[in-house]
């Protein structure tokens, strides 16, 4: 397996190419750090965005959701499909609101989703899902039915036509305003997991 | 003006339509809280998706980025536009996989940008967007020039086919999976700013 994704015309960065990148390894960690990504679909009623969980296994990512929802039915349809994941570094806090920026990791997927009809494919996407959220879940949790897999539309984008795009550090000003009467730096910003509440009355549901 | 959007048969929420709000308050809260959008447009090479930072002023999202994106140019040649922010509140851990949720709040608006023409009209943009980065930045930072502005697309997007989705609480297990010997509950997430990191050569940019 080449160590890194081939350039295509969609995902060529054609602004600040230094930020972006092929590599396997770059393209797979923020995947695989990131809970939530964003499908994007073309339909006849315009672009349709869903937010959901994921999951990568080798070169390819599997999303899960419901037989109703529009954006799946789109995608297992076979139409050009674009995910998105992106995750929050920093706040880049330059002397001029030009450079005012953020520091990102992020993934641009493009491709045709496959809907995934084996049962034991659909059981190790979910199982894959599961484990992302919460690593050692899928051993533990109830595992899904037949029943409700038949619920699941599972889909299975292949890692073909990728690219990542990184900013890290500092802001960049202009050499004119290094001396701008005002702070300038970096915020970090990071997702940070809370203590558990367990199950019960305390947890109302909507 | 209304306290709510009217739902459209885009923002129609088919699935769980407990979980929308068309509600303008609900709306323009998770507006005023999330730092990145996710803007899909849809092109001849499929759909396209960009993270971008946003404000809202009243009724109206504003987005800026370079006149060289392509999302931007395709939305500000009047293509059709989704742009979808989610906030991510907690991993929800039910007995079962099938039921392992994620609590968010989510916010979906359709509609077509419109190119800002006027100069003081992307000045307000910009400023909004610098100061939801960061409260009181855009009269500490060094304004934009006529020529910073000028390389600057700015975007209006008004609020009119939106709508929000919240999932909050604990797991919905099935009644038969209660006894089912794994821990169940929810694990806040939170994005949280850490400690500023002042400008220099601590900072390498990339």
């Amino acid at each position: 397996m080449a160590d890194a994704y081939a350039p295509t015309d969609r995902t060529r960065l054609r602004r600040q190419p230094a930020r972006g990148s092929y590599d396997r390894d770059v393209v797979h960690g923020i995947l695989d750090e990131a809970l939530v990504a964003h499908v994007a679909v073309a339909t006849e009623h315009g672009p349709l965005i869903i937010p959901t969980t994921f999951a990568r296994v080798d070169d390819v990512v599997y999303l899960h959701g419901s037989t109703a929802n529009r954006v799946f039915r789109a995608a297992a349809a076979g139409g050009d499909v674009c995910l998105a994941v992106t995750l929050l570094g920093g706040l880049v806090l330059a002397r001029s609101a030009f450079h005012l920026s953020m520091n990102y990791r992020a993934v641009v997927v493009y491709g045709r989703a496959v809907k995934v009809r084996s049962a034991a494919e659909k059981r190790r996407a979910v199982d894959a899902i599961v484990e992302r959220v919460r690593p050692g879940r899928a051993a533990e949790a109830r595992p899904p039915t037949d029943a409700e897999l038949r619920k699941t539309i599972v889909l299975r984008l292949r890692l073909q036509e990728v690219s990542a795009k990184v900013r890290t550090g500092g802001p960049l000003d202009d050499e004119a305003d290094l001396d701008w009467p005002v702070w300038a730096g970096v915020v970090p910003l990071s997702l940070v997991a809370g203590k558990p509440v367990p199950d019960g009355p305390s947890l109302p549901t909507s």
